[in-house]
């Protein structure tokens, strides 16, 4: 008799502590430089994705969202919720989960949390952006908002960009104090700024990660000036913007997914048909990025799945023959495919035959 | 210090062996009967539920569907494949997990394996149906297809519906075999019968569930008699009937949701408009179900997500107070919700300071 359960049944899993002991093991440097590099790899071979619309459920506290997308070898799906008030609660914002399976079975690879994962990813696409769209030379980084994104962009802007100088502003001191904290012991250039201006005094690029859910003006056309390149990456919904339209109207401005983002991005401030670039364009090499050193280039990050499934393709190659994964008994595996109601009866023989699910007959 | 994982990350998980368990401890006629009032409860409140289309993404060999609703304040999804191909690796042609999650907060509550649990919830929405359409005194059904989903139909027309007395059928003579295998043990009268006329001959209820992917004609014209009920189960995607087309016409039909069933479900092969009747609107009065004893009915089942839904939420009462749960450690929580990189930060304090996340930096 085959075991129980049988290896058909297991799905590996990479728990938050597990997730932590990876990050640990190869280093966040590394871990952001690998997410990168996956991330453009599946941006370049675009044309090849099935790009299903992420499906929704709105309530009045929140949404929960579903992630699928699929290369037609790989599918992979976020769930992900988005609940301001959860605050309150002393619960994340944001926390996400998510599932690899093969297109050819069906059968899921790997689950894993995504909420680590998931923020990983976001700096690694800023700083595929920032690779692809900023100045070569550019070597400083204004952070404008410093909340739970503010040090993943950073790590990733240094590992991946070679930025080393940092101007941090938060309109709330402590996050700007967490935020250098949780870099001490890192060889970067930190510099708390008091307000937007003096953060991007000088600075070669502008990372906008503020939190509000609302149409704010982080940034004011006088303030952005030539040869940046902005990463806007906190207007990310309906009603939620960073950047004043006239910064938006005077850049070249690159999105993920235009389709998404005239939605989601800064960019639901301006015309529907408004000229916008998909990094991928960039990335397969049918559009140009940065032209004139002079040029402001904007990213409008909001997230898009392929970043999602590109995470979860890099984790199930960083897990292969480790330690950091569980084995989950999640696929019922009968002996024979058509007979599952075996396996009931099956376990009742084992557990005792008296058992209510044999012994509870119809009289 | 809190421990870690803190109880907020952790995730109640059921895997199939301690599905089985529940289903050993609780017998399997409870679960069924549990499981049949838990769907008539939700159908009955159907104009609660935002009923989001399933999100499916098809390939050569199958496809990977995500099956989300929301009353408003549970959420849920399933995770379902539907592969042929797989019998001949060996794998489940149908494998299933899902998540309950709390609407307020966007947290998952549980999560399943579900190959196991939408198995009964199948047979417990053909048993609600046939309790609710079958004439009263019906005490003889005919179960045309005896694979993988034939035990949990006669289990539940037993448990529910008091039929005590089952006809089988099968093209494939095993398989009727192995129904009678599992089924030995019980009380119920189990008939074998040479072709499908046989089966159907004094049968109260009708049961199809047979397996082709492929327009068949299970049940002819002239095999259906005056007074039956038939629960066409089997009919449940594009090119996949069991029924004659003249079958149907001469029948008062009821659906699940017909705008789904007019696209999965025997009644494409009817025109669009052709008059069906929800069951929701007879479980909450305001539609007619049988109302005469010579009337035909047919439940055209092809399997919704409040059926999921509904399994997922019972199934979470039920895994309350026992061991049938392992605890998931899902949900990244830091300390202080605006601080995930700390996470990251104190897991390499405990883990050793010359660890390669903080020893990596910048240079």
């Amino acid at each position: 008799m085959s075991g129980f359960p049988s290896d058909k049944a297991l799905v590996p899993f990479v728990s938050v502590e597990n997730m932590l002991a990876l990050i640990h093991r190869c280093g966040i440097d590394r871990c952001l430089i690998e997410l990168t590099d996956a991330i453009a790899a599946d941006f370049a071979r675009w044309q090849m994705f099935h790009k299903a619309p992420r499906v929704a459920s709105h309530s009045a506290t929140g949404v929960i969202e579903l992630m699928p997308i699929s290369d037609g070898v790989s599918y992979s799906f976020k769930f992900v919720n988005g609940h301001p008030s959860n605050v309150k609660r002393e619960l994340q914002t944001v926390t996400a989960f998510g599932v690899l399976a093969s297109v050819a079975t069906g059968y899921p690879k790997l689950f894993s949390e995504m909420t680590l994962l998931t923020a990983l990813r976001t700096a690694a696409t800023s700083a595929l952006a920032t690779r692809m769209l900023a100045r070569s030379d550019s070597s400083t980084a204004a952070i404008i908002g410093n909340g739970a994104q503010s040090e993943f962009q950073i790590r990733a802007l240094a590992a991946v960009c070679g930025i080393t100088s940092f101007r941090l502003y938060d309109i709330d001191k402590l996050a700007t104090q967490r935020c250098v904290a949780n870099l001490s012991g890192t060889a970067l250039k930190l510099k708390v700024c008091g307000c937007v201006e003096a953060a991007i005094e000088g600075a070669d690029v502008v990372t906008t990660c503020t939190a509000d859910k609302s149409h704010q003006t982080i940034l004011t056309d006088n303030l952005v000036g030539a040869g940046v390149h902005v990463n806007a990456i906190g207007g990310d919904c309906p009603g939620k913007t960073e950047l004043h339209r006239d910064v938006l109207l005077r850049s070249d401005i690159f999105v993920e997914h235009a389709e998404q983002t005239r939605i989601e991005g800064d960019i639901q401030q301006l015309d529907p048909d408004h000229p916008v670039t998909e990094i991928w364009e960039v990335m397969a090499g049918v559009a140009p990025g940065r032209i004139r050193a002079d040029q402001i280039t904007v990213f409008d990050g909001v997230g898009f799945a392929i970043e999602d499934f590109s995470a979860l393709r890099w984790l199930w190659s960083a897990v292969q023959d480790t330690t950091v994964t569980e084995q989950l008994d999640l696929i019922a595996d009968p002996d024979d495919p058509r007979d599952l109601f075996g396996m009931i009866r099956r376990y009742s023989e084992r557990n005792g035959s008296n058992s209510p699910s044999t012994a509870s007959t119809i009289n």
